[in-house]
């Protein structure tokens, strides 16, 4: 691995783990009262545009890093769309 | 310019544009009570280190969506730490 392959894991780290406690907090209360539709719409299909960037460019850090982040983001966006439908706007 | 490289524009707007809400309601009203500190202290980081690591790569859609990022990111972590000190944990 060369140290530019380590730093891009590093910040694939940190901006991964900086997501997670909204992620578990989300997964685990099912809660989506105070999240903002269109920022989790625009920030879900930015992170999946970044995956097929760094599948593209057959970058590991870029593609570890979205794949992980599209995989929560779209989970919690799954959950605000099916209490909006179901739970009048929840 | 490529397909590629159009695709990383694409999610750089993306990406970058979901984080301006949050980051102008901050830069506005100077309030991060609800902000977590452990949570903008490892995403700061982390565009840094994606900035970096863009940098090296000569990853112009990467160093184009994390300059944005961080310039946002750590005036948001700023205000938190100032209120943090001057008006006790707000």
């Amino acid at each position: 691995m060369t140290t530019t392959e380590i730093l891009g894991f590093c910040a694939a780290f940190f901006t991964t783990a900086s997501f997670l406690p909204q992620a578990i907090l989300t997964i685990k209360t099912r809660d989506t009262t105070s999240l903002s539709l269109s920022m989790y719409t625009m920030f879900t299909v930015g992170v999946f545009f970044w995956l097929i960037y760094g599948i593209q460019k057959v970058d590991y850090a870029i593609i570890f890093a979205n794949s992980i982040t599209l995989l929560l983001s779209s989970t919690i966006l799954g959950f605000k769309v099916y209490n909006l439908i179901y739970k009048k706007g929840k």
